[in-house]
């Protein structure tokens, strides 16, 4: 592997926004992508060109081809895995399920083998890819399943103003409270404190939400952030990262929104994302880190409803990669697969459909 | 009891922005406050007054004067119950959280048994209440030892945008799933579309809040959306109630914010919160349903940092006192207390410190 850095990507839903926005990184001048290793059907990187009026002119090479020298720069790894043709725009579809996971499961194979150094993908549509791929649940399962990590992932969620961090993520809230540990929520800590350093922060400061309305209450309302949350923040602080909390959950964003802290960590899924949807986080970005690598994709969703019409906005797709960039310099910790398996077989691991099904 | 309106109201906690508020609200001409039956202490008030630099001149009675005719239009019950000098500005005391504990249960059973229609107060400090009751656990909870009403009451929080309504509220986040029944988010929304058809809505849009993450996202992160939540949103719509969900909470405020829905029904307590915070809720106003009369106050809080400068907003309070007065010309069920008792007997029950100790 070159030092050059490289960011494989993989093109997501094709019924929704993904091809169009495919399209318009490789063409858009102010988005560098002159690193991109493209991981798609031709056909349906084309149909995106045209539906956003752009003209790009890369390198392809087909699945026989891989073993050969890469091209240097942006080119695109023909996986002939989906004809636009039999896909329905705006819908969720089989063979636009079918895609994504195996786009997906080839750049996160490739990365994970050093042949490049980001994973990122375009909006993928969960009800697609299960009708492709019955028990596909959610990201994070999916590439613990694929790349076998000796941790799993934590996602992150990143808007210029804040940062979101959570300790439990896509669990039933009935069972969010007994999965606050102290141990979870000093290690969340810690992560969030590493990777907001590695892009860029220098010390970055962290508000923790308190799991309970009120903080608790001084204990009419919940124990757990003063018994559990309490000495992990504690701990955290001891360990020189800037933390403060935990902080009612009503207005931990509203201090964050004033400049208070950068990043705010969340105990469950909804408690951030209710605030950062409002706070306009479909021009945020996902990065799911805790990996050897980083793992970045534009926070909104595939937008069945303007599909196909050249509108999409480019601005997330574009924070997205220059994230993963950042954060690909950086030691992540972890380590990669080293077998040296050659990129043939991981892409033909990637497509077989019989391997998808086992995968999860 | 005459057929004019009369609005009592309880000035909260003095070491915040209360008492510049109270003598505001009866200073300020847009707020029409001719109908106000004020409970505090008199110098409490004249010193609001002397903050806010505007001048009051109402009658004033004494505890020992309650028995004869009270004023026509606006006038102060001098509870003599709290001196300034007493009080540290910008601190929670016990002598400002027994004022606010006695001239809230003043209010209460003046309203309760006739003297007036709306129980209207400005900011209290839980934490100086409970120096002075060390059982005040919330304002429902008073409220109901107070009165002694049939149903217990339910918070709404009131934006000029969207309102929302939630089936629990205090208690700890672990024990929400559990309290999530067909029957409680069924009497919810009826009371929701009930209590705002007499706030002037002709057909309320109700938008449900999903319990799990993506709505539990076809059962993969829990199962109460649809087997719980889902037929009590068709029970309701059964019975002519404009419901919508349940809606992923991430999303069912951002369709709120863009007109879709008049108010968010939230199943827990920050859920609703920490979007209404973020939307600006301290411009919004507390409602307390669900009682035969109406409890209002401004949604912000005792703002110590500011008090005593004179800068408050009024507008809140306005809007509390206002949304008061429309409600009480409405039928809201139930039935106050019909034993006549004399204000004077209520009033020496509300300062009775062994009485207060034995509220709740």
């Amino acid at each position: 592997m070159d030092k050059r850095l490289r960011v494989a990507m993989a093109v997501g839903d094709v019924g929704g926004i993904s091809p169009e926005l495919a399209a318009k990184i490789v063409a858009d001048p102010s988005a560098n992508a002159d690193d991109l290793m493209i991981f798609a059907d031709r056909r349906i990187l084309e149909e995106g060109a045209e539906i956003a009026d752009v003209e790009i002119t890369i390198p392809t090479i087909s699945i026989d081809q891989l073993d050969g020298p890469l091209p240097e720069g942006t080119f695109l790894i023909d996986l002939a895995n989906c004809d636009p043709a039999n896909v329905k725009r705006g819908e969720a579809s089989y063979e636009g399920g079918l895609a994504s996971v195996q786009n997906f499961r080839a750049v996160l194979l490739a990365v994970n083998a050093g042949y490049a150094d980001v994973a990122f993908f375009t909006p993928f549509n969960k009800s697609a890819m299960r009708l492709a791929q019955a028990d596909y649940v959610d990201e994070i399962g999916f590439i613990d399943a694929t790349i076998h990590p000796k941790e799993s992932g934590r996602e992150f969620n990143v808007l210029d103003e804040v940062w979101n961090a959570r300790v439990t993520s896509h669990i039933p809230l009935s069972a969010v409270a007994s999965r606050i540990t102290e141990d979870r929520v000093f290690d969340s800590l810690c992560l969030t404190d590493k990777t907001m350093k590695a892009a860029g922060f220098e010390a970055p400061r962290i508000g923790v939400a308190a799991l309970n309305p009120h903080a608790g209450d001084g204990r009419n309302f919940g124990t757990e952030d003063d018994d559990i949350i309490h000495p992990a923040i504690e701990r955290a602080q001891a360990a020189n990262i800037l933390v403060t909390g935990p902080v009612p959950s009503d207005t931990v964003f509203v201090r964050a929104t004033r400049g208070e802290f950068d990043a705010v960590m969340t105990m469950y899924h909804d408690q951030g994302q209710i605030a950062m949807k409002l706070m306009g986080f479909d021009r945020g970005v996902t990065l799911i880190a805790n990996y050897p690598f980083p793992i970045v994709t534009p926070a909104h969703g595939t937008a069945y409803d303007i599909a196909g019409k050249g509108i999409a906005d480019l601005g997330a797709t574009r924070n997205a990669v220059n994230l993963g960039r950042k954060l690909a310099l950086m030691d992540l910790g972890g380590s990669r697969d080293a077998c040296g398996e050659a990129l043939s077989v991981l892409v033909a691991r990637a497509l077989d459909r019989t391997r998808i099904w086992e995968a999860a």
